[in-house]
């Protein structure tokens, strides 16, 4: 913020003064508050609250368009759905926390975010299993290492994978209690895995709320890139939340929640249908394709 | 917001232009928003939202706890309470609005929140009438003109007017449909106008929400200073919303929603029991007061 965007041209000194007065009050009733931390979070929240609305000269119909915009947020918010995060994910204050949280550390595999499609207690899949259990969709062979930054084998890392299925439905967006296309798995004592999945497809965040109107008025779409989510856990490091990406997806420029690094892109390539699966399995005539995604944990406390 | 409060020491350059880099990817997905100021809201409402949490490193924990308000607040709001607007309230974002709406201009009389128990169709009253319609507290007789900035009295000028009882309830927070403590009336031809109604008390805001374990957590009182509500209308001039408050009130200077404005705070003069009333009313050995408001009205458009 520069002092010329907080205060336009047109605003008189008294004006600005009245304004500028308005927000020393609203600071000084946080000097109280015995929390050194809530108290830095509420007055750096009042200032950047405060910098926006001067900044854009609010006006009270805006004020009013913009209470009523959390109120239907808040109504259509229950244990399914959640439109306090995805308003959150489109703007993207989710990727920033996620990026703030997970510095770069050496070539660390990047985190990118959570999203609300993770379970609990997945089943476990042997290393080279197959977790689409009838998920619709390709088969997809992926396989790759799990090390630390000095290039050291991880063994025994726990890799939680999670994606949709060719329809672009997480299993617990149907109604009927499936558990699909969701699994975890160990790596072995070289640090490598692999396993088969579904290759990811596109699909929308939830766009029937507040925040797929705002982005239909502002002209931006809901879908998010193609991706498969991997959470990745082992002792004394630090635990990676994170996605791998279709290079060549149609919407790696635009993903609604600004989720996608560049190095979190990878090369699905595309297999003949009747090719030779990596561990022989017989996939008759269907088309399939595999990716490579190795994974560098950075140190715990990093 | 200055640079060295985006970027702390502790965040490395590559961390940094991580950050800076994502910000700007959702900067421009507002590009093609055909709506010029809605597209300026929104890039403004990213710019100042991210530097909040660069500023203050938001952690995941906190950002779920900020996810966890927004939800209880959306789920407690219903036809009859607003956490939202009492959130804008607490956090002045009310008191920034209407100040910024309604600027300075000359001597007229300065705006503040209008709040949430205005109700429109109130009773009319004649000039010295009583608009209490039983409401619990001491009378209070309010006296004053409505004129335009150069002094001009403004006839037939429209003041409708409002405000708690003694218990600090308003009408529309009792549960049996009663109207009382609220009115409307007219300027005579000299602009002056004169009522009874009740000697403003202090009363907390609803505070048995997030908004209110907010204030609690961070040690502020939920209190508003005394008040009388006016909302005041003439045609060819701005319309009014504002409140006179009781000079020697014990919550003048840590109003709950700021308020409070120097040029609004009356003396509310106590008068002895059994002396004469200005238009000769029996009050018997009741405590009265009375209070003198001269409204300044700013041109419209202005």
């Amino acid at each position: 913020m520069t002092t010329d965007r907080e205060t336009p041209a047109t605003v008189s000194p008294e004006q600005s003064e009245r304004e500028a007065e308005l927000i020393r009050r609203v600071l000084s009733s946080f000097d109280g508050c015995g929390d050194e931390r809530l108290k830095q979070l509420m007055q750096a929240l009042v200032r950047h609250l405060h910098a926006f609305l001067r900044e854009v000269r609010l006006t009270e119909a805006e004020w009013g368009a913009a209470i009523e915009f959390l109120t239907a947020a808040g109504h259509l918010t229950d244990d399914k759905r959640q439109e306090f995060v995805l308003l959150s994910d489109v703007l993207g204050a989710s990727m920033q926390t996620i990026t703030m949280n997970n510095e770069a550390c050496g070539d660390a595999t990047e985190a990118t975010v959570f999203g609300p499609f993770f379970v609990e207690n997945s089943p476990e899949i042997e290393l080279g299993g197959d977790l689409s259990f009838g998920a619709s969709g390709e088969p997809c062979w992926v396989e790759g290492t799990v090390t630390d930054t000095e290039g050291n084998p991880l063994a025994d890392a726990r890799i939680e994978v999670w994606e949709a299925d060719a329809d672009g439905l997480y299993d617990v967006q149907y109604d009927d209690d499936r558990t699909a296309a969701r699994a975890h798995l160990y790596t072995d004592d070289e640090g490598g895995y692999r396993f088969w999945g579904v290759t990811p497809t596109p699909y929308p965040i939830p766009d029937d709320g507040p925040v797929g109107r705002m982005l239909t008025a502002v002209g931006r779409s809901p879908m998010r890139a193609s991706h498969l989510h991997f959470l990745v856990a082992h002792e004394g490091h630090r635990t990676l939340v994170t996605h791998i990406f279709v290079r060549g997806d149609r919407y790696l420029g635009s993903d609604s929640v600004f989720g996608v690094k560049q190095s979190l892109v990878k090369d699905f390539s595309r297999q003949e249908p009747g090719s030779a699966a990596p561990d022989g399995r017989d996939l008759g005539r269907a088309n399939w394709s595999k990716v490579r995604f190795d994974i560098v944990l950075a140190p715990a406390d990093t």
